[in-house]
């Protein structure tokens, strides 16, 4: 099945079981008073605001790597929400963390409660809206895990499948503890090593997990759950890349970002990290003093562009993640799958780094 | 079993399984770095810091209503301290929403971040500590579900436990929703009726999911695990009004906190709003002007003290207490369950209004 057909497919029916679980909640919330069925309404408006739904798609489609979904269909994209539902959650928690106040085209959930109860008690706005932002977090990730709690498959499967729940949730955790800890070290003390960490844990976890719940709903055997799941993991380092690349050299308008906003946060990226190892004397200390500028101007962020650019580090952080997308391609082809995943997968890989958004 | 034998056999038995977990954590952090290591090991430290255990231990007798458990204890001791993970991780992200700097006399997990990490960028201080609180919180309620995802009883049971789990953390979630809703609302618009349904699923929850994981791991039918639960429930209420009590009559010495907080964090607590429903006029301006003053005297704190007393409020608390640990014991008498567990239900009943701590 080919990528495009796979998001055409199965998207609108990923969002309908999303907004299916959110109506349950907040018809039941409705007896713990207004404020708690208001709750779940923002929570569902935050999650179904928008999303490429590319995690539980791809859930979906490492169980067709397996098995042809027949009468469990609907379970399958029931129980596929729930890692939206986790990365959601972690989304939640980290626009607190980062005290970012955008996503998707509307205010971060945390702002968003900032003003909707700061109205009734304005002194206390920001403690209210960091309050409801924890809340939400937490109330989304416990409703991941009971979606895949309820899922209708064999009990062994889904003990593991929340095995792996578990697990992605661990790694998202420690990886934005790693990333903290990066935001406060000197940028010349960052390694390669610790970046490619930082994305393990931070990114690509959630991708690799989701690849291992549905191969795992599905009955998959060991060798094809690793070698999905090790697929899962190098696509997702490469996206993350191509995520850095786009921080720095994306448009603004189809990003729906300001340009050069990660040069303006002063992100350890990958070109950064690359740029201060090969950089030296006057170029080095010029790209340091923009790092993490406010003010830094757009003349200043074309300069920085060009200076990557005939450097040589964008050509090779693309060559690096395009020999990520060809070493998951190879797993993909060697493995024992079913055809329309293994299409799938590979078109999944080809658009990680032909993406512009 | 009496109560406070079962504190002795089974208080030391939690505390070194939760050591044991958390030092497997540690272990394997130090492969994501130092500081991810570190973070496992001050939540240890935090929940191992104190605590009576009396939410596992309960969970522990639940099962021990059905059978007494033979080769499996171990295991089901194990399983029994998904519930102080579960609860630990509302401590820490509560205090972060209460802006508590104290807990079980040290420092709350995100004020010692605040210290920790607040030294290597102090600008960043505060949103460090806000920082690690979050995912500190976090990763608890993970270990909590993992804890028990990975408890050797039938699937089943597992299954139901887990269910059980998930409901118990919506509760603390919605019931710190309505504690946070009533805490912007004008003191007497706030009923009885608020406070209870804030308290079951705030405080009671918790104490009756408990009592319902340990009779769901030993298999008990539905008419003992409602029957144990209904228990639960009533206790737990009685233990939130007696914490009331001791929150304004208590002692510091014992409670470890200063005489009349609640009266100076101007908490709603059940004799706030039964003193504003019985009270009137100057009386009644008197207490409002006394709520939530800081700088509220040991003087002005005995004075609400006496004129609780004199107006019959404190004796009708009391009453009201009495009569749900009444109900409570005569819940458990009437149930067909094991006779250790019923002595140890019917004491604990009693512990909850007597405990001066």
């Amino acid at each position: 099945m080919k990528l495009e057909e796979a998001i055409s497919k199965f998207k609108p029916k990923v969002e309908e079981a999303l907004k299916a679980i959110f109506d349950e909640k907040i018809e039941k919330a409705k007896a713990y008073g207004d404020e708690n069925a208001r709750f779940y309404e923002n929570l569902k408006e935050f999650v179904l605001r928008g999303g490429k739904r590319l995690r539980p798609i791809t859930l979906i489609m490492a169980y067709h790597a397996i098995r042809k979904p027949e009468e469990e269909l609907d379970e399958l994209i029931k129980a596929s929400t729930c890692i939206e539902l986790l990365h959601n959650s972690t989304l939640v928690h980290d626009d607190i963390i980062d005290q970012d106040e955008l996503r998707r085209g509307g205010p971060t959930f945390h702002v968003k409660y900032e003003r909707l109860l700061g109205q009734r008690a304005p002194p206390k706005a920001r403690l209210l809206g960091l309050a409801m932002g924890i809340l939400g977090g937490d109330e989304l990730f416990n409703m991941g895990f009971e979606v895949l709690l309820n899922a209708k498959f064999e009990n062994i499967r889904v003990i593991r499948a929340l095995g792996h729940y578990v697990n992605a949730y661990r790694k998202v955790v420690n990886g934005e503890l790693l990333d903290l800890i990066m935001s406060i070290e000197d940028y010349e003390s960052l390694s390669l090593e610790d970046y490619m960490l930082m994305i393990d844990l931070k990114t690509a976890a959630l991708f690799k997990e989701s690849i291992r719940i549905g191969a795992t709903l599905a009955g998959a055997d060991d060798e094809i759950t690793n070698g999905l799941s090790e697929y899962g993991e190098l696509v997702a380092r490469a996206f993350q890349i191509q995520d850095d690349i786009l921080g720095i050299y994306g448009d603004e308008k189809t990003l729906g970002k300001p340009i050069g906003s990660d040069l303006r946060e002063g992100k350890a990226t990958i070109l950064v990290i690359k740029a201060l190892e090969a950089l030296r004397g006057k170029e080095k200390e010029q790209l340091l003093s923009l790092l993490g500028r406010g003010s830094i101007t757009v003349s200043e962020v074309n300069m920085v562009r060009d200076l990557l650019k005939t450097r040589g580090i964008l050509k090779e952080v693309q060559g690096l993640s395009e020999a990520l997308i060809e070493k998951a391609k190879g797993k993909v082809r060697c493995l024992d799958i079913r055809e329309e995943a293994r299409e799938y997968f590979l078109n999944l890989a080809d658009f990680m780094i032909r993406r512009r958004y």
